[in-house]
């Protein structure tokens, strides 16, 4: 059923999606900001559960893209994503009945929301990433079929770009990134416009939900003195994330971070609160791995969550900082995200990584 | 007059296009192999002078964009710049009349003839550098108020990309430029779009029929026994480059050159056959400047066009070898390159380079 998406809603729901970010998907605070100005001035954002769209209707995601390093410190102004949607409803002719996430995200989860409130779409409910990934290939919508481009990418001064890569959407992430670094590092995109029956068989459903819960849980638990983590494993035990385990509790005791080739990449450690145990994190834009003394304890597409240790406040990569408390917890990922053909395009192998995929709920 | 281009007017014409592509524009025996196949498999091409274009006749110009270090290695199969042609009148929503070169060159003078042969389409004798420069926005179309935009640019592989900077040209090389380097420093382009009043106001008009008489020129001498080198002098004299000037005999004693963010970039030095004087050229794919003992002796957007000693043969800059023995001319450029408005965007300065612009005829 649709539901009317207000101001007193945002900070639930920024932290949730970053939480459900793994570390990527962009500043939560920044995002909050963004959808708050564009609520206040145009009024609250209808959301649609996917089962509400039409069949044929047009669904066309739009997103920030970049190296969160950057997004840092070249905010947006909030009309950008509502340049690229324009451009690709132009390049094809159309005009798109409601916009949607591609991933789950402080930020990515956010501007739709900005869309939606600027332009009066409503905005779906459901995602491509059911997190965040770094590359545009590595969505849901690419994995079951529907292919990204024609995509637009738009840039701060009005520059507007249309990829088309057919159905290869590892090129079209290739020349995307290009030009997003040639931007400057930060661009907004509208991709993998589809049909309302194409977002029922391919993305991941109800995750502005999910992140609107996760962010109330963790504020609620810290409302009434309870432990923020423990409440949120009872409350998604009944979603399609139903697992959350503590992998570590300990202090950041180093960080390693470059911005290349238009990524944040890089790799944190942690030592336990004993100094007994070592944790070793691998991300680009989002964390990828969560080794335990040497052992993997989480693994992509799975969720490495790095949560402040107290409030349970999710930390993204690019704010990680030496001597920082933190637990960090693994959330396991809905069934479509873990069939063979998706982790052939978002699994461990495909980020370069050692690792077979273990479920979180298996790994010990 | 329109007039009907032959596989055996292809020769000269490309010889003489790479002579007014002062060392860029691309290798002529690439440019003339890829038209013949095309003339070969489809007929000969219908040249339009400008004058025989309706007032508002669509006119799209094609190209090949990339460092000539690389095109070099990786040839283009033909069907490429008209992939950017296409994506650019499907943007348009409407089709073209008639290509054009953007500029002269042992390459760029041939791929719209290319695109003619393949599509039936005529091909304006007429271009937008007079010569060739490295840079999209240094055409005189852009000078004399056409934007560039939208523009498409296609990759070997079907890919095809959109760009719309609006009236900022030089913005929309440096996107151009980015996505042409993430297709391995290779790409073909449509851009430029306009009626065929604007080519008549904008264009440096014949440079194809002035190529063919450059090439014939040069090759006509050669046959009776004369100096191809005065022979050219004699046959510019009554066109729009009017000075043919001799800068320099000798043989080349250096070159440096690294295919640097998507360009060939480099400087090249020559000792005057008795020992005593010494050439320098800079080069950004295409030359740039000529100094003689350390004197300018000839400057863009004025022609620097490095010919073999003997047979006049043109030489591209990534062509150029230690021991060549050259003769270096400079070539005044038409009065519609030297306006102030001109200058500003091909000029000297434009390149970073510390002189001031002086014609070749006034150099000494």
């Amino acid at each position: 059923m649709s539901r009317s998406l207000t101001e007193q809603d945002l900070p639930d729901l920024a932290r949730g999606a970053a939480v459900l970010g793994t570390g990527g998907g962009g500043d939560p605070y920044v995002g909050r900001l963004l959808v708050r100005q564009a609520i206040r001035e145009h009024g609250p954002v209808t959301v649609l559960d996917p089962d509400e769209l039409a069949d044929d209707a047009l669904v066309i995601p739009t997103a920030q893209m970049g190296a969160p390093t950057v997004v840092h410190e070249k905010l947006p102004c909030g009309t950008e994503p509502i340049a690229a949607l324009r451009a690709l409803e132009a390049h094809l002719g159309r005009r798109a009945g409601a916009t949607m996430p591609i991933e789950c995200g402080g930020i990515n989860s956010m501007i739709p929301l900005v869309v939606a409130a600027r332009t009066g779409l409503p905005v779906v409910d459901a995602d491509g990433m059911g997190r965040a990934f770094p590359e545009l290939q590595m969505e849901t919508f690419g994995v079951y079929g529907v292919p990204g481009s024609p995509m637009a990418v738009a840039g701060e001064r009005g520059e507007t770009t249309i990829i088309d890569t057919g159905r290869d959407n590892k090129r079209m992430e290739w020349l995307a990134r290009g030009i997003t670094i040639r931007l400057g590092g930060v661009a907004h995109i509208a991709e993998y416009a589809m049909s309302g029956a194409e977002v029922r068989r391919t993305a991941v459903p109800r995750t502005l939900t999910l992140a609107l819960t996760v962010g109330r849980t963790i504020r609620q638990a810290r409302e009434r003195g309870a432990d923020p983590v423990a409440a949120l494993a009872e409350a998604l035990r009944d979603t399609l994330y139903g697992h959350l385990r503590v992998l570590f509790r300990g202090k950041i005791s180093d960080v390693e971070r470059r911005t290349e080739a238009g990524f944040a990449r890089g790799r944190a450690a942690a030592v336990s609160f004993d100094g007994r145990h070592k944790l070793e994190l691998v991300f680009q834009n989002e964390h990828l791995v969560a080794l335990v003394d040497g052992e993997v304890r989480c693994v992509v597409p799975d969720l490495v969550c790095v949560l402040e240790a107290d409030q349970a406040e999710p930390i993204t990569t690019e704010n990680l900082r030496y001597g920082q408390r933190v637990t960090v917890v693994g959330i396991s990922t809905p069934d479509l995200m873990r069939t063979p053909e998706a982790l052939a395009v978002f699994g461990p192998a495909a980020f370069g990584l050692p690792h077979d995929f273990r479920p979180v709920e298996e790994l010990r």
